[in-house]
């Protein structure tokens, strides 16, 4: 935003990374970082609720932008495909949650201005 | 997911709402939120840091969903658009913020399983 100060934008979120804020990857990454020695296809499939089709697209944006790592191999004989965060994507979901916090935290404080009965929010100390 | 049982994709966070949850909505839904009696054109474009193009696009999008109120009149004699959120956005929003805030929760969770000093989120009681 060249042409504002920095601040000036306060609900522009610039931190929410669009490959990390897609609705089925951020259930991908939120389920590889509860699982950090990595998921089987089948298990993300399970635990994300997504079709076979979905998980390989989702997974292939993730792969791309280094976030995911995707190793194909065996059990047995058969083909056996598990996925990982990487350190890098680790350390950018992070970022990204921090960002998402802020946001949590800004609604919420609104919403209480307004009416503090509708807040049904928990998170934020009171 | 008919083939699988409630409760059996804790990851997939069915109440992110896709009209809600892109970015820049984010950012409109979060500042009409934080302004209860509604905020001009102008002001909205600064405070998300929009183009005139997005901003109309994505507003359009939130009025056809029935979440925002786009009031179009006059100041004097130049023409003035105010926004506001609708009873049915609010609502939306808040259950929105609900997913959302249990998704922050299981993220920061997950990330402290695996390593506590990563944790930059401060929002989760201890």
């Amino acid at each position: 935003m060249p042409k504002t100060e920095s601040g000036n934008a306060p609900f522009s979120y610039d931190g929410l990374d669009r490959v990390i804020h897609e609705k089925a990857r951020l259930g991908l990454m939120t389920s590889l970082m509860a699982h950090p020695k990595g998921l089987s296809f089948a298990d993300l499939k399970q635990l994300c609720g997504l079709t076979d089709g979905n998980l390989s697209r989702h997974l292939q944006v993730l792969q791309e932008a280094g976030l995911v790592d995707v190793i194909k191999g065996y059990e047995g004989n058969r083909p056996h495909t598990s996925c990982r965060l990487t350190k890098a994507g680790r350390r950018r979901f992070l970022d990204y949650l921090a960002v998402l916090e802020r946001l949590v935290r800004d609604a919420a404080k609104a919403a209480g201005k307004e009416d503090a009965r509708s807040v049904r929010l928990g998170i934020l100390p009171t």
